[in-house]
């Protein structure tokens, strides 16, 4: 089978592989849309993850199941599958304590390219079907769905970690594809007033339309002073840090009153440390919590959140700005991730066979 | 001064009494907008806290400040605010667990109407003038305002109670005013499936408008088998229960799924005990919580769900399909709420003096 | 190979029956340490889980490994390992919502003696070895040991449940086994006062050990009134009821502080409803929480509840009243729980093959 | 009135003061048992708060209401009575979200010996006597109760701050009379595995009946390079910092496994940042929760701690290693807390008017 990945640090390519084996609980998958992440970029050209050689990237994408294993009990050949990024071994430790996404070590459900080929593949590899799956719902753009693989979970998940609560003045500070679902999700845990930093034009539009009440664009200076002039120096209950990196904590910690919390979905790609000011962080005693979490995935998640865009409560095909067809594109829309034209969000590609 | 209220259970009218004194901590109100509830018809004409005589109604109110006590930092004369229905003792042991509505013994925190006169009155007495106003916000109509007193924060409290998540499949069941604010308190904080039990035109129009995704009528049959019928069995994650009586818990027990939970707002007024079926709770063991409580009361909360509205997230000026002018009107707007007709919502009385 | 086991209802005897085939998850394990509990007599003479006919009784024990799965990551043959009674399908989508023993349905991780033989066999099946087994610390005796499968977990859940503070004031309802490891767990949650509610004297003693700060025998009266005296009125913040029946919980909700919750770990086997008293219940705003669960099962509980053995902060072998030597003495030991003399708490029957 | 206390950065001395005068809702009290704390000590020599002329010093004191304000519903003339350390003003909207000792601002509920004078006096102001005073129980020691004014309440602080749960494994940092309660705290949260960081020979006896399972000495090589060979790499659940400075997180977080927590109760000095290391923390999504936080004050925090000493959980007496009679005797115990002799845990000063 052939597939997009990487060849080594800074070099992409096609490759020519294996179909995996299917183990008893696990699937063989054929995508029928997938979309590029800022981390296949990571992973490629900054070494993210270390060296790996010929390794498939991808890790957004819905499929159609071609086999599964025996001990599968509720997928069958056939099925139209949302693959979740992140595939826990649902019986680790880590997970019966919640941290699926931890499972085996600190990012250990984080398999597809980085200790696994990922889904730019003809085929590919899924563990634990029955734990990882979700059914594509009838009616729902498989595009669209390929949104529900990370940038709605991660997105989402920034609420969660900063513990919004209604009425609470939020700000998210990067607005990315998995920034806008951070303020949408914000949103859906209650957000009153609700900062946006961020400022290409069409990533501002969908904040607002997803229900951000104010526009921070750091080219107007700092953004903490911009945050505490607009709430005459009280701060805000809840930060989710959706762009940035190790300094942006100095600035979140500072416009975060006491009880607050911050929720980091940002991979942090450089620095020895993260910042948080001794002072602002009340000299050891502020409660001013600092969370930063991967995305949960597997199953039940990708289908709590489908349930999402089946209600209307999000529109994740919003975030879709460049959209392609065939296999083949799947090199086109990496390179895109690449050079980051300044209109694009995110793009997708669709895949008959 | 003049107010309207109970002369003994089953008896209203106008009574004559000497305004409040205001103590150090305090504030005495003068009402420019108010509502009725069905509180004060449970309170008038079903005895629901027993006897009282010459009590005046009413706990939902907007007004302006007349006096302050001495140790009142944050409000003076002439300041709009918006009074909680629920006010707290803030320094009671049971507030500074959390339970503030509580404070001193069960319900503690409800004074207005029940243990003093309430704000159907030229003027009328807040306890803790600091911990229990919230300034009205500039621009927000007040008798929108009022909605935030009582029907707002018990109606969202319903999804605290209930523990809504991301993507949960909700069933309000009762869609009267708080069953409404149950609804939209439910799609902020996550719900996507989303069941409305009710049948009144006007309900479940503004219960679709507000995010219900299906509409259960009980005229249809049993609501239970409704909701497993369109689950295919599964049931729901949470029920948020905003009518109904003692018996609504045994549907609502049956339909949850084990890790769901129940969060009752509504007043049970008659039965011996609340029932929970023995067997669909899991013979003890079935993990579905049974949770029901008061509004959270005071000035935090009235300032949070302020700022929903103020955001654009929830807009309970739809509630109001009754509005009166003038103080004279509270008599005709209580008798409305008693005589419940089929298109009444919530009726609000503005006041200029 | 031979067990022990209920032949119908009412009806028990030793059993023929093959080795269970073990799959690529699975483990085959030969007990070394086995107990029966209440829950086994409640199967085989109340018929609490209906007809079942020859089904070997048991889900307590401590074993040797004789086979594993070729999936299996941490466990081989030889290995001593302590059973969790409970023992969830992790990929589930109740178990990744963190309600394993609930995994397909309700309770639908108790498969031992339930849906499968259990383990008072010559071998038994375990599914999911990585997930449900735990390795039997170095010097831990197996007998003590097997209060880790039930006993420990179960008593210890209701302090979880009933969200146990530091300094509440905490009433234990039923001290047998699960209750005295109730009392302990409470403890260990940072009670304060300790009511336990019984009258064994063995059991009062070991309550008193394991931290009680009151005994309330109900010969000397309602349980109510006498908490309520002991209290002042005031009540209590927690009530973990490991005894008793439907009723219990009027009592429980009585004695509740507004803001208190009730953990219910205790099987109820009769009656229709659960009674939850209306009035005491703050008419459905009382913030009396209502819960209750069957015990989280698996392989970290198992780990973690060991650690507390081994740090010395629970010593459940004072649990065990009768020891027996020898496979055969199964029966013996069974026929003592359903006879429950006066001094039984537990009985553990440790095998040397 | 006379009273101990700082006349300048750097100087202390007795100071000549008016009686403070008693508003309605306060309690003027004069002390019979007073213990100095190191914060007393920063406060003077290293500046942490500011500079402050002739501030009478003190904030952990046991005494007797000589006057109590009009509003005041339970505390009287005569009444032995604690006196938190930290005294929010609960009707702050800091205290209605739970975060009472930010009253107003951040650290704002901590008033003596910062906002205003404290303890070391003949006479001494207690604002909302009803919020934040707590009778002394009967047959309670005063120099064991001033314990629980910053001592016991601090330290158990640190396992909320760090969500310690049944058996996990714990590592508190510093083991001064902080990290001592800190010990003791998460044994009664239900830490398993306990490493109790110090040298000090009292203390780490203290350490070990207090339930710490292991001690680590920092020098015997670095600390974590300790914990990790006794947990065989993996690490631990939970740390608590109670000593140490900005540097003490960065092996905190090292140390710390998916999915756990720190709780920081120390105060920091100085340091520009709070040391997080980046790659050990998930390069920003490792799930390694960062909490610091000042001790919950007031009265129904001191009477659950109370609650602990009368039930036998907890006996904060082994922290008196030295004992002062008579009022003057301030000074001297101030000194040895500068001076910290090696055997020094805690001095504590009774008083005989």
């Amino acid at each position: 089978m052939r597939g997009y990945g990487m060849l080594g640090i800074g070099k992409t390519g096609w490759i020519e592989k294996e179909i995996p084996r299917c183990g008893p609980l696990d699937a063989i998958v054929k995508p029928i849309a997938i979309a590029p992440c800022t981390s296949d970029i990571h992973t490629v050209y900054e070494g993210a993850i270390g060296e790996r050689t010929n390794l498939i990237l991808g890790h957004e994408g819905v499929g159609e199941v071609v086999e599964v294993g025996n001990l599968v009990r509720d997928f069958k050949k056939g099925d139209k599958v949302i693959v979740s990024a992140i595939t826990p071994d649902w019986n680790s430790v880590q997970a019966q304590a919640g941290y699926g996404m931890h499972s085996g070590k600190v990012l250990g459900g984080w398999k597809f390219s980085n200790e696994k080929d990922g889904l730019f593949s003809e085929f590919f590899h899924v563990n634990d079907a029955d734990g990882n799956l979700a059914l594509l719902p009838e009616g729902m753009d498989p595009a669209t769905a390929t949104m529900l693989c990370d940038m709605v979970p991660t997105g989402l998940h920034g609420s969660e970690l900063a513990h919004v609560q209604y009425g609470d003045t939020v700000c998210v500070i990067g607005i990315g594809p998995v920034g806008l679902m951070g303020v949408r999700g914000a949103v859906l845990r209650g957000a009153g007033r609700l900062f946006a930093v961020g400022s290409r034009p069409n990533c501002v539009n969908i904040a607002k339309e997803f229900g951000a009440t104010d526009i921070i664009n750091y080219r107007d200076g700092n953004i903490l002073d911009q945050v505490l002039a607009k709430t005459n120096g009280a701060g805000v209950d809840r930060v989710i840090i959706a762009g940035g990196n190790v300094d942006t904590f100095d600035e979140a910690v500072r416009m975060l009153k006491p009880g607050g919390a911050i929720g980091n979905v940002n991979y942090l790609g450089s620095g020895d440390y993260i910042k948080i000011p001794r002072v602002e962080w009340g000299v050891g005693m502020g409660h001013k919590m600092i969370n930063g979490g991967l995305m949960p995935g597997g199953r039940l998640r990708t289908e709590k959140l489908a349930a999402l865009i089946t209600a209307g409560r999000i529109d994740p095909s919003k975030l879709i700005t460049h959209r392609f067809e065939g296999f083949d594109k799947i090199e086109e829309a990496l390179m895109l991730m690449k050079d980051k034209p300044k209109d694009l969000i995110k793009p997708v590609v669709t895949i008959k066979w």
